[in-house]
This record gives structure tokens, sequence and C-alpha cells, in this order.
């Protein structure tokens, strides 16, 4: 609240008609409240008794017997042309009479900063703040009359086309920009789909370890996760045509296994596809972070591989750009898409405009592929340096592996270690030391077949690697 | 994509090692294809051998070959000391030779513009852009640091600070800030509330005619909506205490109902407090548009009389900024936030962070209040234009009733009327005159009791009213 404002509307609970306490008395002390909680301070300009009059529906003469009242206690004071104002010497003392306002707010958390290793976190300092800053205030301040019409809830069209353009030339995926539906993220995706093509109690088969949001977004709809063990090559497709009660949908990281990193075989994306063909079944694609591949070259994306409707590819802008934008995407069949449609007109997007048109620019205007390959450089980097702090820290200790993409490496606890701490304890310990390691137990739904740490390197510089490296060292010493 | 930029990772999927064509050729068919598709455009540069051939993971003399191919072609030519570029004077015939990219998106619908006399649509025309704009700039070219951290899912602190504070001086409600909860809009606190304190089955009742939004959204998650008729003063209490099975939960609009407008007395809302705390049921208060009151002082909020945790108050920023902005907030009892402090924790949120540190800086500044002031008046204006535009050009057509607060009014058909046309048939006319009335029927869960008109008056110019009401008119005396 700006001190030096007042609004009228402040008093609206002022006035009580029911009460014994006339209403300039009523409208005295809550106004004399105000002043003494801070809320209106020295200086502000009070309302004319006219605009108050109005305001409050009560007479002037109400209002200047309640003003009088101020005035000749000395919290209020007239200047010659210009109106009323509260006292600007009022005593410090007075000001500090109890505090008759909502609690403080000492439960609410700061926000946790970023630190080694948390995955799956870009450096948002190396984020072209300024270029995206000014292409806010360009598109905002004159907004193109699309803009201010009845947003699509299927999102902004030439985002939709830019991603369409990206998948087609990233990934591999010849979709039409009418097919990409933007969302707020993966669990919009999911609540999407779980509303449309599939129905409570149908089950879906999930990666063992996988991504925790994704099964309780799965779960939270109604849906029934059934955790598959993954091995070396990623989901086992053999699983497929196991188990009593058939599968309605399956979802897989098939670009890289999340968090372990394999890379599904054509052969079982092929198997994935005629199952989903033979059962009607649908296959979601999570492709969280292919945007950054090290070395060789990437698989296409399994739904470039669909001829049958069965694929929707799930992605995100998180990993690329900033997790809290809250943009991500579907890319659904065109079986799917009227019922996806409807769906949106009912209940509308989560997804917030704002940042949309800025992202469609920003990928049309080649600024985004920039990001990506100088992103790719420097994590690329970063993955080298972690792995060489590893050797110097914590040689005997933990077995980093260097991986080909992404943005974290996935550490196995040496057997020495394991002896003696799990992986879960050995995350407690380090958030004593200030490091985030994940353990990979926590990624298990059921019972964790595997021991080890997540350790994310892409959101922090060299020097900050080398010396988390060297603490967690001490941490797994003690 | 930018015509005069080239990224090596456009090629990820030209070469296939599996084919027996070689993988010269194949690269310098892609390229080829690349430019003929104008995705890479006259002049533009290609990148050196050696980023090709690392980027690629294939020997510089694969690339070197391909690229003499091209040059011998006329597509590429080589410019003396600065590398290979796109030839700039390709022939316009050879650039029109089909299409091998995504099919074109003519099934994607242009933005619905706001026309007489859609709903709950704020003059967005009069939205202080270049403040915004300006706030979006400031904030987001060199971000404090909290705002890289990991966002906390219940959203920025400033924020819900100053939505405590408006709604202490506003609507009465004496919360703390961290009851305060940012969402993507109603929708997603109802997806919160479904999943925590609801569970699925749940009997819920809402108002008939009511918010369709929410009870989709309801339903959605799973539980049991039952339609309760409302009278001239909006929600029956009668029927919390009827019914074989006991609801768990009511959802109503008790500051003005939606979209008939009345206000719920104060014995009606002791009655739902005092159902609440006998059999532990849940008040979801919808405060849709509380903003806009013209006349008269408003109840304080439901929520302001709740001593028992029962009442959960739902607003959003929908209504005095934009639809499109996607914020939204819900206020919970203490009681209740553990529970979705948790759940956002697992799921994230899907309320984007973009927008919020700017209007925690608008609320704090005041320029939030007094936007709201000057669309007040605005608004009140455009009722008054509304009601004389009606007398004028709707007389013996319609009965348009004025209202004392929001952005609409109800309009009853004439006996006249409404032995000729009900009110879907007369608001599908009316698009055909590019006006949009939403027809009351459509409010309605089950068999519509009422017919009407919803007529919005707030998001259009006083001239266009006039205009609307003058075709409206035209539509209902054919």
């Amino acid at each position: 609240m700006n001190k030096t404002t007042f609004d009228a509307s402040m008093l609206a609970f002022a006035l009580d008609r029911t009460m014994a306490e006339p209403l300039q008395v009523q409208l005295a002390g809550h106004l004399r409240r105000l002043i003494l909680t801070g809320r209106v301070g020295p200086g502000a300009r009070l309302p004319s008794s006219r605009v108050l009059a109005d305001e409050l529906s009560v007479s002037r003469v109400t209002i200047v017997a309640a003003m009088e009242q101020l005035i000749s206690e000395g919290y209020a004071e007239s200047r010659r042309g210009s109106g009323l104002y509260v006292s600007g010497d009022l005593p410090e003392n007075l000001l500090q009479v109890g505090n008759v306002g909502p609690p403080p707010s000492a439960s609410m958390a700061m926000p946790v900063p970023v630190r080694p290793f948390q995955a799956g976190a870009p450096d948002t300092a190396l984020f072209p703040h300024r270029d995206w800053a000014r292409l806010l205030d360009t598109i905002w301040r004159r907004p193109e009359p699309a803009l201010l019409a009845n947003a699509d809830p299927l999102g902004w069209a030439p985002l939709r086309a830019a991603i369409a353009e990206h998948l087609n030339l990233w990934r591999g995926i010849a979709c039409s920009p009418h097919q990409v539906i933007v969302t707020s993220g993966a669990v919009e995706a999911i609540n999407l789909l779980a509303r449309t093509v599939f129905r409570s109690g149908d089950r879906v088969l999930i990666e063992e370890p996988g991504y925790r949001a994704m099964r309780r977004a799965l779960e939270l709809n109604g849906l029934q996760c059934q955790p598959v063990p993954v091995d070396a090559h990623g989901f086992d497709t053999t699983s497929l045509t196991s188990g009593a009660t058939p599968a309605k949908g399956v979802a897989v990281t098939p670009s890289r296994h999340y968090p372990l990193g394999a890379t599904l075989p054509l052969s079982r994306r092929l198997e994935l596809l005629d199952w989903a063909r033979r059962t009607g079944g649908i296959v979601i694609e999570d492709d969280f972070d292919s945007e950054y591949r090290y070395q060789g070259r990437p698989l296409p994306a399994l739904m470039s591989l669909d001829d049958d409707d069965c694929v929707v590819y799930v992605g995100s802008f998180s990993k690329v750009l900033s997790s809290s934008l809250r943009i991500g995407f579907m890319v659904a069949p065109e079986t799917m898409l009227a019922g996806i449609s409807r769906l949106l007109a009912e209940t509308g997007t989560s997804a917030a405009l704002i940042a949309q048109p800025v992202l469609a620019r920003f990928m049309a205007d080649g600024g985004f592929a920039a990001h990506i390959r100088r992103m790719r450089r420097i994590y690329a980097r970063r993955q080298t340096k972690l792995l060489a702090a590893a050797a110097a820290h914590l040689d005997g200790l933990l077995d980093v592996r260097p991986a080909a993409a992404g943005m974290h490496l996935v550490a196995e606890l040496a057997p020495a270690l394991a002896a003696r701490m799990n992986d879960a304890s050995i995350a407690a310990r380090a958030a004593g030391a200030a490091l985030t390691v994940q353990p990979l137990s926590s990624f298990y739904a059921g019972v964790p077949l595997r021991q080890g740490l997540i350790m994310g390197f892409a959101g922090f510089e060299e020097a900050a690697i080398e010396a988390g490296a060297e603490r967690l060292g001490h941490v797994l010493r003690q």
C-alpha cells in the first residue's frame, strides 16, 4: 500500500448501521485505526467529503463531523485550498500502538536458491534477460489486437507455429501447428489427457524409476500407475504383453530415460508403437531435455515414427528457459484434438498468455536456438568439470558416469560407501553442507532396486562445481 | 525461423547410416530441401565444415563433398574469406517446388474479438499497458536473485502479501499472506481442493443457475455436483438439510450471485457457516467480480465471518486486468494449508511467475486500486448507457434490469418475445449479427427454469453499446 494515497474503499467496512455507535464515531474510529497502523501514512491526502459521502452512501454532514473529530485529535490537518491530509508530524510512539492488521507473515519461506547439485535447473543467470525484457516491453506496451481478443485456450497461434517448426527441425516430428497445444507444463498435459482419452481407473505403465510428478499427476486423475522396472536400455517392452489386465497407456522418456539416461532403442520403439496400434493404447512421450546433447546424434522422437495416432508428445521450456515460466506444450494426434479443444473451451487453459508472444518472437528470430547452442557448449564444459572434480574429490566413494546428453549425471555408490550409508541418508547429510543431491531411491514408486545420486551440473559455475564436489567428499568421508 | 541464420541442428535427422545412399548425398539432399522450402533463405550463412562435422559426427570430407555438390548446383556460393552462403539469386520458380514441410495451419482459428455484449470481459484497451510493460521490463531486465531461485509453488511472496492486504481492506478478510495461494485461476483452485480436502465421489451443492466452468472443474475431479435452485436472494440454504446423502461441500457466489446478481443475505450466510461447522462441510466462496460495485456498500466476504476454518475464498484478477493473465488466488483456512502445500510441492503450480512480481508492484504502488477506481466510474457510465439504449431499442422485447454491481445485466424476455423465441435461439440469431448474448438457459445444469439474456456492458465503448442494442432490436423484431 502506497502510504501517500488513500482509497475510500478502505473504509468500506467502517460503517455498520445496526450498531448503536453513531456513524461519524465509527468512521472516525476506523480512520484513526488506519493511521495508527500505518496503512495510511503521514502526509497522505484524504478524499474530499463529497467523494467519501458518495462512496460510503452516508451524508456529507456525517463525514465532516468525523473529519473534525480527527482534526481536533491531531490525526488530520487541513491545508488551505487543497483539502485534508493525515498529519505529517504524528509522534512516533503514537504510531506504534499495537497491530490490529493481519498477523505478520513470518511463516512464509524464502525461495530456496538453486545450489549444487540440484538437477533439472538451467542456469538462469545466463538467460538473456535483457533481450527477453525488451521483447516483453515491446510486445505489451501497445499489444496487437489479437493479444486483447478472447485468447485461444489452445495457445497463441504464432507460438504454436514456432513450436511445430522447432519440433520439425530438431525432433523430426512432422506436426502441424494446430496439433500443438500450449500448456502450463507436463502436469496440465496429463490432466487434459486423463480427462479426454483415458477413463478413471485405466491402467498406465510407467517407468521405474521415473519422474515422480508425472506419476502423481496420473494418479491424481484417477489413473492406476503400474511401475515397470527399466533395464540398461530403458523401458522394458516385454511388460506390454504380460500382466492380467491390459494397460490403456504407457508413459515413457524414450530420448533419454529419466533419470538414468538410457536411450530407448529403435526395436523397442517399434514394439511400443505396435502394441499401441494393436490394442488402441496411448503412448505418452515425455521429452524433457532433448535439447542438450553433447555426443552422437539423437534418435528422432518416438512420435515421428507414429503413423497411427497413438503417440502424444509432451515437451516443455522449463529446461531451456526457466521452470517458473510455466510454459509447456503437447502435440496431440489429430484424433485427440476435438476432445481436448472442447475440454479447454469449457474450463480454460492454465497457461498464461503473457510470455507466449515473447517466446514466439524469441524462437522465430533465432534467439532461442542461439541460446540453446550457447548453453549446450557451457553445459558440456560443466559436465567435464563435474567428472574431473569427482575424480579429484570423490574417488573411491562415488562412481560418476559421463552422459551423452542432459543436465545431470548419475553417481553410483562405491561398495565401501554403500556399506556405510544409503542414498537417502547421504542426501540428508549433503543438505547439511548446503548441497542438493537427489537420492535415486526417491525416483522409485515401489521398493528401490538401485541406490545412487542424481547430480545436476547445468546450473552451476565451474568453481561452484569444484567446491561442491570437495564438500561432498568431506561429507561422505565423515 | 530467421532465414538469415542457420543452425546445424536443423540437419540432425539428415543422416541415416543404415541407408544405402552415401552420407554426403543425404546431407546435400537435406540442405537442398531446407533451401527449397524457404526454411533457409537466400544469403543465409552456412556453418563451417568443422562445425558441421562436429555437430553431425561425420568426417569433414563428407561435409565438403556435400557442399561442393550444392555449389555446383547453384544453391550455395562461397564468399572469399568468410565461408559459404545460400545463393542470393535463387530463381523464384526454384523456390516454389512444393511443400515438404508440415501441412499449412489453415485450421487454426483467429482469436475471436470481444464484441457486444460478451460478459465478464474487462475493457483491455483501457488497461495501463504502458505502465505494465515498463514494470515488466524493469523487473525482468535484471531480476532480483529471489526471482531466479526455486520458485515457491504457493506464489511470489510479495504478491501474496499484497493480495492479503487487498482482501483485508476491500473484503474485510483478516487473512495472513501465508494463507494466500497464487493459482492460474479458479479451476486450479478447485483442482487443489478436490485433491486435498475432498474425496472422489463427495457431493457438492452448487448454484442453479451457476458458473459452468466451476461445475465442470468439480465434476472433472470426480466430485458429484448437486444443483440447488437459487431464489431471489441467491443460494437457498434450506437445501443444506434436505436430501438423503449429506453434502461435503457448497460452492457459492455470496457477494453477487453469478449470473443473476442477488447478494446472499446475512442470515443465509450464517446458516451456511453453521451448517459447515456442524457437519465439517467446506464452503467455497467464489468472489468473481466484487471490485465493481456502483451503489450501496458491499457485505464483507463470507470468509470474514468464518471462525471455524470452513470457508475457502477463491478470487481472480481476470475481471480486473485480463483473463489471459491466468493469475488467480485462493485463501485457505490454516487447517488446509499443509495438504495444499504438499500437493503443490509434488506437482508444481500452474501459475507462471512472470506476471507475479509485476502485479505485486502494481498493487503495492497503488496503480491497481487506481485502475479499479477508474474502471468503476467508466463501467458505471456504460451500464447507464446500456439501460438507456435498451429503453430506446429493445422496449417491449427485453426487460433489462439495472444492477448494483458487476459487469453485466440480466435481460428478461418480454412475454410477446418469449412466445416467439427462446433465449438460445435469440443468442444464435444475435451471433449472426456479430453480437454475443449468452442465454440464461446455458447456465443451468438441469432443465432451465428461467429464460433470459446475459448482457455484458463493461468491455464496450458507449457508441458500441448503442449500436449493439440497435442491432439486437432488429434481430429480435425479425
